[in-house]
């Protein structure tokens, strides 16, 4: 298996990743794409765009990643969004409380504040860098901060997400969306955690990629219309009861192990797609969140981790979310964020009425009493708190006693009802996942690296060449270049060194093709193209190829995730 | 023309743009792409990208947005991006002081603090906002600044711009480019400016969608290959000696209008570009900047104008910067920036060389005099300062008076030269851009709008309707409606309302074609497909529609930037 430190190695060497401001010393936890990285990545999210908004019918927003306090007031960030922090006394290093006990506890990630401190004394846990003693753990926000506005503005925060850009947009998209259900909304962008001490290369990084999907449904109503279609698809689930194994997805769901269809449907086509763009299945799997790891509101949630040299590492995760994020932002705005369904046929329905009592609101508002109970009539019976109800009259509020009306419960033909959508979340962390492909597509023979990266997802589909840089061949090569650019395929001419080497440098970053450009080209238009995987080379006239190359990459092609 | 108001009315209610946050009441400044301007954006961004890369060659990085406060010191947008700002003294709130003073003086921006201060107290500006007195002048920074890393952290701002990312990079991307020159970089996302007080809908924000370009070239040669392909193409200019013309670009550079080929030829593609896109070139300009206007290490620099409701608005903005950017990160990093030019064959040159005056050197240093000779020997004599050059020996820094050494000129060959490369940057404002693409599309007859978009750059690029929904129609519709979208075009299927209903629904977000399916498709596979600028329909048979369709759109076409 490739070890990260190589795969670190060639992507810095050839031009998928660096570390960022390098020549000032560099920032931990902060990476930039390269060349190639960037095209790789590029071609990635293109290929999951297609897959959602072609494929499934989701729609695509781009929100801000600055974003008011109040929003992540609502998302719990604000109060939740926080690691375990020590200092050391002596050079103030920070450092994660967690990560300093990992070989005194299983599981020192779920352990509270005085737990930690306890681990820390007991075991003697000194500062990694220059032993001095530790500080007590203290809570450090991960959300960076910052001011919106002049002066100390507002309180604003870069999101950690791109989710809550969909979520407060919710009233706007349901409209967009016709007042139906299910509404699917994705969105690809950056991801901001201002991480104590990061470390692993691009797996936890300051400021990350994700792809999120927001699907919106009837949480009433959690099947899928394509289920039946994939429904003997089969996944690799590694269970809360600790259970692993390999099942098709309807008996997942038949037998409880996966909550929902949607869940489960999504699953799969979460695993399609990371096979399509290069994901090794061998090493995937679905690891569902132990009940206690879970955030209480969700219903079911499961990560899909791949095998790296660091271990298992979640790449996406997938989480039934229930109501909390449109309940939340509904009550922290005062915006009614629920989705109306219409009933087949209106329906009686019983319905708790408040009823006034008008023998009691007459002698007691005289003139006004009409126009109150009028009011008392249209307001809805949950408003009842602590004996009263508060009414709007004229512009003013009036706290009305539960003694001057009854609730009582009456039939009433409905044509529909109000409720909060539920929220299937899968949220795809997109530099965890071209790691992965590069990780996966990595292997060494004599000295010589290959990177079998998916034609679809190669930064470079055709190296050319000219067999000499003479004679008239570089021309020829290069016009052949521009007719390959020209037709949408990224290309890279090379005429210096050997044949052989400039095949190496190509394998090494992923060149599905080469093509040769040699003295029999200028008599009869044939070229030789090599193929990296099998390095098999033919003779074929340079026409063909545009052809065969098109219908490879096929950028648009569905097909793999069309189900019958 | 179209006012602003339609526009943004036209782009909340259809899905465009929605102002962020507004559920929480919005944020000034701020605005989120929705589903059809995310699709339109993208589609933009596709277009400027292959034809940068494919087309021209060039390469795609994506760096990170939150940047050490170094860097910025380095680029100047410390000391230098501020505007000047008022408060006010009873309500507080801010207001940027040249807008105040903007109907007393001519060009109000570049006023300095006391200037400023003087107009307000002569003409007696109140707060707009309560009529309050107003403050004195003071300089707001415009970065977004927050921490990072734990505690106060390490000072970071959020980029105002994506160049610096390119600049920081350099020595990589120049060994990425095998340490040739040009070198194209570009980049695309988000830039920040916290504006004091933002307005004009998406003209002015503070989270605002750049594509940035950074041209690598050799300082001392601005000839571009392709220019003579272009030279007869014409620019409307506007230079900065007030002169207004419709001008070849070649005879531009010869008149010195345009200060050389390669900032000429970048011009023209910039128009060509906007074109493809859909920007009108009858209210497009190319406006100098004035010599007061451009940055003091700038050798010219043309905004793009395009002609909106709000007035002439920049829009994209091409420079060439010299040796700025390279030359301030090299002092700032200590880090060679250069570019090596290797010389055709090697050549005898006149150098500068330190030459060592070992019978002084000798009394005064002893043992030493030996290795500060050879140091002195390998010096730059423009390390020279003050009569002294200082020298590091075994890691010691000593500074070596000039009486100790002589400066004198030697004959030497040398195979090549070091020279830091000078930047030419095309700067593109995607919001704005956008904007402007949304209203030279915009036309309304009869209360009907119609947003006459490029076929490339629609969010939806084909209507699918049932004439009826019933009697498998709709399911004939549905079918052909996903055929579409697993061919890799957009769609949107509509079955409720008249089919003139639903033409018009299509016709407002500027959809190309729609396809209507009735009774007939059922008996020999035609449809009635309708053209958007026509109205014009004609049945067809629906297989010949992909083959139609995929043609106009072609995504990968280039050939409209190929000159022969």
């Amino acid at each position: 298996m490739a070890d990260a430190q190589d795969i670190l190695s060639l992507c810095k060497r050839r031009g998928f990743l660096y570390p960022s401001f390098e020549i000032y010393g560099g920032v931990a936890g902060m990476y930039d794409y390269g060349p190639l990285g960037t095209a790789l990545k590029n071609n990635i999210i293109e290929i999951w765009r297609r897959l959602y908004t072609l494929g499934e019918g989701f729609i695509e927003i781009d929100s801000e990643t600055i974003n008011p306090e109040i929003v992540f007031k609502a998302s719990g960030h604000v109060d939740e969004f926080a690691d375990k922090m020590v200092r050391c006394k002596v050079c103030s290093d920070a450092f994660r409380a967690d990560h300093l006990v990992i070989e005194y506890h299983p599981n020192a990630g779920a352990l509270k504040d005085k737990e930690l401190d306890e681990l820390i004394r007991i075991n003697k846990v000194v500062c990694p860098a220059c032993s001095g003693g530790l500080s007590s753990v203290e809570e450090f926000n991960l959300m960076f901060k910052t001011n919106i506005g002049p002066g100390s503005g507002r309180v604003g925060y870069i999101r950690p997400e791109t989710a809550q850009g969909i979520f407060v947009n919710f009233p706007n998209l349901y409209r967009y969306n016709r007042e139906k259900l299910p509404l699917g909304v994705i969105q690809v962008g950056r991801g901001y955690r201002n991480e104590i001490s990061p470390r692993q290369g691009i797996i936890r990084l300051r400021e990350f990629n994700m792809m999120e999907c927001e699907l919106f449904i009837d949480g009433e109503d959690k099947t899928w219309p394509r289920f039946d279609d994939v429904s003997s698809e089969t996944l690799r689930l590694l269970a809360n009861d600790g259970l692993e194994m390999e099942i098709s997805i309807g008996d997942a769901v038949d037998q409880g192990i996966i909550c929902n269809q949607v869940l489960a449907y999504f699953m799969w086509l979460t695993q399609e797609f990371l096979k399509a763009v290069g994901v090794d299945e061998e090493r995937l799997r679905f690891r569902q969140h132990e009940r206690d790891e879970m955030a209480h509101y969700a219903a079911d949630c499961w990560d899909v981790e791949s095998l790296l040299s660091y271990g298992w590492t979640e790449i996406v995760g997938i989480a039934d979310r229930g109501c909390w994020d449109l309940s939340r932002h509904s009550q922290f705005s005062g915006v009614e964020m629920s989705s109306f369904k219409r009933l087949d046929e209106p329906q009686e329905m019983e319905i708790d009425r408040i009823k006034p009592r008008y023998d009691k609101l007459g002698p007691m508002y005289k003139g006004k009493a009409g126009k109150i109970g009028e009011v008392l009539e249209e307001a809805d019976p949950v408003e009842v708190k602590d004996g009263s109800i508060i009414i709007e009259i004229d512009g003013e509020d009036i706290a009305i006693s539960d003694e001057l009306f009854e609730v009582v419960r009456v039939k009433e033909k409905v044509t529909g009802v109000r409720s909060i959508p539920h929220v299937i979340e899968p949220s795809y962390g997109l530099d965890r996942i071209i790691y992965t492909i590069l990780e996966h597509a990595y292997s060494k023979k004599d000295d010589q690296t290959l990177l079998s990266l998916k034609q679809t997802v190669a930064p470079i589909k055709v190296g050319v060449f000219p067999l000499m840089a003479r004679d008239g061949l570089d021309d020829l090569a290069k016009d052949i270049d521009q007719e390959l650019r020209y037709s949408g395929i990224e290309t890279y001419y090379d005429d210096s060194g050997s044949i052989g080497r400039r095949y190496a440098r190509m394998d090494e970053i992923g060149t599905p093709w080469c093509i040769t450009v040699d003295y029999q080209t200028r008599e009869d238009g044939t070229v030789t193209i090599r193929e990296r995987d099998t390095s098999s080379q033919v003779r074929v006239r340079f026409d063909e190829i545009l052809d065969v190359v098109r219908a490879a990459l096929c950028d648009v092609d569905l097909s793999m995730f069309a189900v019958e």
